[in-house]
């Protein structure tokens, strides 16, 4: 068994780590859908619309465009989703409206109480793709118990860029080794542990639907491997 | 009687609008000389440790100095202070946590009651040239509820660069006259309004204790003028 290790902030991936985004986005878009006609795949429009962000951050990451925060990437890519659908006749503000269900994503079932309880004992802060606007909302919309909202948008990098783990540590003052990534995403803990953050794997295992088995095996290099944030708070408080 | 502006967001100055950095570094001072000998006058040395807080800003804003955070910059007037003082002997440690008794500052009587009435309606966020660990911590430690903390230390600028103003808008993802700059100082709000930001002065009349009288008096070129924060609360919600 291996000890807690002294951990003074938790550092939180929130798209899929904390928030259900497949699940919220499909209710938004019925939501949607139920006052425009065309039937539509909500689900297969949830997935392609995140399967975009990945490109569109490399984008980024390589320098063909700016820095261009998430909100914007999202709608570059709803766009292109919007054009290649039957969904027609949506106004702007519709549009806008829509593009923000990013802002609106509901916890896991065990997110909230989760949180309160980890920020009992330690700093507990967002390190997400996702721009500082749409944490904010996101937290005050789902009633999420940040201490801090840190945000790729805050050192210009998107995740895994290194300045976005070590700037984490730096904004909050600790050493990297004194700060923990919590993801449901190996590749994240990864490019954290790479820069010398503890890391705290966390199942997530219906991220991307009941169809699609995610790989939630224990992986021995992360310091943590928890089942949910009730969990990792019983790991860190022992 | 002016009808409240159709804010979104409210960005609060923190040191002498939320906190009473005063008082606070007066009982942090009286805490150390416990058990250190000499005795202190710890109101000059509150009074002189804030005094040292511009001249070191202005340095970093003219590009005399790199960017420093705020933690290091009163590390740097601290250091000159101990040394001209007559308090001999301090650990590294007992000087590392004087330091961050920046970090324990305690809120006004009505602050954490008036923002947990602003929080209702609008977005509320930190907008000091306190650092974000400073302010993270504080936020803990006095149990203020923000909803994000913003910091000079973000966009790398202090205030009253417009940076720092137009930034926190950028960064809040609404626009400058959807933001209002809430501050006990005149040169603040003057400096947002020039940044197109809605203005709210609110009254600290003790900021510097009880023998200096503070300039509390109506400027019609703010959007409103509030007693404290459950007057602030008050005056948005008409």
């Amino acid at each position: 068994m291996r000890s807690a290790p002294p951990v003074k902030a938790l550092a939180f991936d929130v798209f899929g780590t904390v928030v259900d985004w497949r699940g919220s986005l499909i209710r938004e878009g019925r939501l949607l859908g139920r006052r425009k006609k065309p039937k539509v795949d909500w689900a297969a429009f949830a997935d392609a619309w995140r399967a975009g962000y990945r490109p569109a951050m490399a984008r980024v990451r390589s320098g063909e465009l700016p820095w261009t925060k998430l909100d914007d990437l999202h709608r570059m890519i709803l766009d292109e989703l919007l054009a290649r659908s039957a969904i027609r006749g949506l106004k702007e503000e519709e549009i806008v409206n829509f593009n923000c269900a990013w802002h609106r994503l509901q916890p896991w079932p065990d997110a909230k109480a989760g949180l309160a309880k980890l920020k009992r004992r330690h700093v507990i802060a967002t390190l997400s793709n996702g721009n500082v606007a749409l944490l904010t909302n996101m937290a005050k919309h789902a009633g999420l118990p940040w201490d801090c909202i840190l945000s790729a948008e805050v050192v210009r990098h998107y995740k895994p860029d290194p300045e976005t783990y070590l700037g984490a540590a730096d904004l909050l003052g600790v050493r990297p080794g004194e700060l923990m990534m919590v993801a449901a995403h190996k590749d994240d803990l990864h490019a954290a542990r790479a820069c010398g953050l503890k890391t705290a794997f966390v199942a997530r295992p219906r991220e991307y639907g009941p169809a699609v088995k995610v790989d939630v095996s224990r992986d021995p290099a992360f310091d943590l491997d928890a089942r949910d944030f009730n969990d990792l708070a019983r790991q860190l408080a022992a």
